[in-house]
């Protein structure tokens, strides 16, 4: 049996039991019923992954995975590829938004190079999981090969793998790769059947024609390829890329190993896609951390039936938004965890029949 | 000169050069520019609050005034208006909402009886601000005196100015007082014009019929009090609450004193409109949290011009939303203190005129 095979067969439902042990515990708290909205949601949720009434935190771990898109040399990014590499350095160097918002959330960041279009000078901090030098161009035929494809999603589940021994209570997903946006937005235009112009955006800085031209290369890559919409692997071999196949290996590792997946923006959604696209039995145990800036990644959570817990606009990826969910997940169990009951407190309830 | 007039005579507009040195940092650093979307605009504001181009939060204060509303005896509350002593003792021992999450957003919690209807166990802990044992049932006449109205206003002012020596960098707004979202949607009703019904919502758990009295209710004390749309103060003591008038002019005092006041949800948003009404000047200085789940609240941020940070469907009050906005605000900062620039980490920038 595959890993990903194994994977999916393992993945079990939320444990009702827990969650309504807490549920009880949230209703009892010294607040009207509900007023801590999707903050009791989450710790319900959370408790139900862990499949314990009052889950902590301990292990917080964001995996940020880089790779480099053929798909660039059609001129549908702001930045040149040569800034993939160097970024993960500065990953490794601790001066990227993601070491800034992770340290600050108390997660550690894991840096793995899925597919960076270069050989990177080895460190002790940086996972080689690299599948090639960068995809091909997805407009003159698939991305990767089906076995590349395969590969980029068990290399995704070996990383969490590796984390297990050191503990990992939840999982934040996050995303490098100049050019990334387009592969993701033809996932996105495949597997939701939303139109190319409909979620594809500017990236990172394109002006309107550069816009255009995007929107052009997507459509031109789906009709070469004509993937198959049911089948995610297919979707990914020849649209996506290599660091999009490890977050959807992330989030099916999540839930085997009943881990909350914190997903990012626009292009973990493409990989929830993926993911959800092989098994939609890993969709309880997704959190949508932000509603990204580009315009793609709402149809992306509409259709993965997913609400964002916040909307700062972000659209900057490597995985700050999901730092960001990562505090809030952990503020929502402290509530559950640390705050007194009704009778602890010697607070009055509700009138009943006012 | 009276307190409110000292405060409002000595609010200066932002630094606009440590705004504009603020953004050229953020400008500099290694991410695509704006892709940090609000966090980038917020470490922008608070630069120019504190007039200095790198700011640091170093000590964050959340304060929460109680107080009780006569008009709960015209049954406009699911709870009895015994909770609110009974919270504030909670506060006290660190049981509640508010101490959890500021206890995770690192700030202290000031809590301070406003206008409790019965007389408190002192508490080293405990502030006494309180105008009066309540307010009267603004049904039947005003809530308040004038006189009164405007100490509420002053003692939110000496709250700030006893913590000033302790130092503040950040002031969180928060309120405990059950009925108060009635006094607070007739304060929304009269400055901004809309109808009851609109900002009128089910507190914290009525039923319809119960939301019918409630926003008949207010209709009558609006009709009865004939409060003054353009003199806040009068709003105050027609309709408003001591706790109210208490968050009031934190806000006035954090504009005065040039520390950014983060809003918490309706009730603190009814006394940003009082606030904003006596001296518009303290916009600048607001940051609102989130958007709470009182409909009301909306119609107050969309007045104010003001855009909330998040969604949570929070609803509980205390300062919970403003101890997460803290966070935020805190995030911001430590991406523009923090990230490497370009120069620093060798990246390249973006490709001009592709």
């Amino acid at each position: 049996m595959r890993k990903i095979d194994q994977m999916i067969a393992n993945i079990r439902p939320l444990d009702e039991g827990a969650m309504e042990e807490a549920r009880r515990r949230q209703d009892n708290l010294t607040k009207p019923q509900g007023s801590l909205g999707q903050l009791e949601v989450l710790s319900i949720q959370i408790a139900g992954i862990k499949m314990h009434a009052r889950p902590t935190l301990h292990h917080k771990v964001i995996f940020t995975l880089a790779g480099d898109h053929g798909v660039t040399q059609e001129g549908i990014s702001a930045y040149p590829s040569e800034v993939t590499p160097q970024m993960v350095y500065n990953f490794l160097r601790g001066g990227a938004g993601i070491n800034v918002l992770a340290r600050y959330a108390g997660a550690r960041v894991v840096v793995a190079d899925f597919g960076v279009a270069s050989i990177l000078d080895t460190h002790p901090d940086l996972k080689d999981k690299k599948i090639a030098m960068g995809t091909r161009n997805m407009t003159e035929g698939p991305a990767m090969s089906r076995e590349e494809a395969i590969r980029s999603i068990e290399a995704g589940i070996e990383l969490v793998e590796e984390e297990l021994p050191k503990g990992i209570d939840i999982i934040g997903t996050g995303d490098m790769g100049i050019g990334n946006t387009t592969p993701s937005s033809a996932i996105a235009s495949v597997i939701t059947g939303a139109d190319v112009a409909i979620v594809t955006g500017k990236g990172t800085g394109l002006d309107e024609a550069g816009w255009r031209r995007k929107v052009e290369v997507i459509e031109k890559a789906i009709r070469v390829n004509q993937p198959n919409p049911k089948d995610g692997i297919d979707v990914l071999s020849k649209v996506g890329g290599y660091e999009i196949g490890g977050i959807a290996g992330l989030i099916l590792a999540g839930a085997r190993y009943q881990i909350p997946v914190v997903i990012d923006g626009f292009i973990s959604g493409a990989a929830a896609l993926i993911a959800h696209s092989l098994s939609p039995e890993v969709k309880p145990y997704l959190i949508a951390s932000h509603q990204s800036a580009e315009p793609g990644h709402k149809k992306v959570l509409e259709y993965l039936g997913l609400k964002p817990l916040f909307n700062l606009d972000l659209r900057l990826g490597e995985g700050t938004g999901s730092a960001i969910g990562i505090f809030l997940v952990e503020a929502s169990l402290k509530i559950l965890n640390e705050m007194a009951t009704f009778t602890e407190a010697g607070v009055s309830e509700k009138i009943e029949n006012t």
